[in-house]
């Protein structure tokens, strides 16, 4: 099967990270470069990758340090490991970096007591972790493909990092025709510039739809079920995903039609509540390709997340590390 | 009080037609030209006026027939006015030009019938119809502020041309202070370019959204109530508005929000079932000021209606005629 450029946007080279530039999609494939901590952590501020792309460039952004800083004396190297951490986590609110960095510093710590190479040990163990969620994100596919029935119109928001592509994959594999509607998401328009590119790419039926055509398409029975990602997931099955999910859920409630999630693994929240929403500056909501549309002197707000409580979530199609 | 330049968008000078540019907006408070019954419907069918601005455009239409045809005979020029009415009828299928063009066509018989000056009755009688016309819209807009309270948080979408600034400017002398939320309203964005322009030139106090925010705002407790106008009114209650209206209306119903429309006269449709919904082209939504912005191939599903069942509003303030 062919991978979606989606599927894993990041990757490590000549220690130099490779980051897939999101924004420039569908026009260019293209990627853009970080040679340290600094300038990854601008891709990821910047949305230049987002979703699952922003765990890939945590995991990348220890392997280049790990690198840089095997010649350092141990507690040097934790502490510089450390600090990598916290700006990490501080990156962007609404994604659960923690359960990732925190991962990094364990392997690191308990290398450390065990008077272990730390960068030779934590290297291992990261990319040893990666091989394992490339195979995981795949079972997830897997699995919520056999939800799927033949025939089935599928509505889906922002965009899965790839996922939606396999799921197709494998439906077509299991002899079932799906079809989406993608909503083009904005202000981002990850659904119109990812989601549509990706499945059009690998020649799946896809139709681009406004964000306004959610209620309207369920009402007239053109979409019969709801797939999204999600960027938390807490203990007790809310989610956060990108803004405008919550509506869709609620929708998808009053019509009666399956609401599934490729979710993550659970952060620490205990409840959606918990969840920090990200409030992104104004001007991508008020401007286009860097020209205001928006009237002179006009305020936005734009959260960039909400959270869909889980008893309208029917079922958590979950990725068990 | 100051008039927004979307309460009357269509003006008649000299045997010209100036229709305000609504596709300009923000940029440029601009005027288009039409000098026939074609050049004005072309206006029309590309969206360069829309909503109220219509209703004035039809009666204009015929404005400028009868002055060119009033030395024709009166049965050429009943006939000269049908095939008019017969062409603005079609020229978009969701809006009810039919209530409009057929009283004009029952003025032109009833003078043919008294042997009366078909240009002049007709003329004063379309005349007399927009003053009234004019004051009914001020005392629509009178009624739902007197349903505003003060503090009053208003979501609203897409453009009631030019009402809701008297809806806040009869606020402001009830000594109410008001805010407004307004959705984008893909794909023409008529919220951000329009609504909150003249809201915001009349110094309210605006914030634009994406249309993915209403769930978001209304679970937040940042919106206490929804106003919206409609294309069309059906003899049930039920409303044809701008795509989006139907899942607003939805989610008010669902966090126990007012719902309020500023309705038209009651078409001859029965329920909202009678009233076709207009398909707009794909490329309406594909394209960002005539740039592509869609993946190369991916399709695009762009109904520009949608219908709210009467059961979802909470009060219609009507126009009566």
């Amino acid at each position: 099967m062919k991978e979606s450029p989606l599927f894993w946007p990041i990757k490590l080279e000549n220690n130099t990270i490779f980051c897939l530039d999101e924004t420039a999609l569908p026009d260019k494939l293209s990627y853009l470069k970080a040679q340290d901590t600094k300038q990854a952590l601008e891709l990821i501020k910047g949305m230049k990758t987002r979703a699952f792309g922003q765990v890939l460039m945590a995991y990348n952004i220890f392997l280049l340090l790990l690198k840089k800083t095997r010649s350092l004396k141990p507690e040097k190297q934790i502490k510089v490991l450390k600090t990598a951490a916290q700006k990490i986590n501080q990156s962007r609110p609404t994604f659960p970096f923690t359960f990732f960095t925190a991962m990094v510093l364990a392997w690191a710590k308990e290398a450390q007591q065990n008077k272990k190479n730390i960068s030779l040990v934590v290297k291992d163990k990261i990319n040893g972790f990666l091989v394992d969620l490339r195979q995981k994100r795949i079972d997830q596919a897997l699995t919520l493909s056999r939800l799927i029935k033949d025939g089935a119109s599928i509505l889906t928001h922002c965009n899965v990092s790839g996922s939606l592509v396999l799921v197709a994959q494998f439906c077509c594999q299991q002899g079932k025709k799906i079809r989406f509607f993608v909503t083009e998401t904005r202000p981002y328009l990850q659904g119109l510039r990812l989601t549509a590119w990706e499945l059009q790419r690998a020649k799946f039926n896809v139709t681009i739809v406004a964000d306004n055509t959610a209620a309207y398409l369920m009402s007239q029975g053109l979409v019969n079920l709801v797939v999204v990602g999600a960027d938390q997931l807490a203990k007790n099955g809310d989610i956060a995903n990108k803004i405008g999910t919550y509506q869709i859920a609620l929708l998808a409630h009053k019509f009666h039609l399956p609401f599934y999630v490729l979710s993550p693994p659970p952060s620490p929240a205990k409840t959606g509540k918990d969840i920090k929403i990200e409030l992104r500056p104004e001007k991508e909501l008020l401007e286009f390709s860097g020209k205001r549309i928006a009237p002179k002197g006009a305020k936005g707000f734009y959260p960039a997340f909400d959270v869909t409580p889980h008893s309208l979530i029917t079922k958590h199609i979950t990725l068990d590390l």
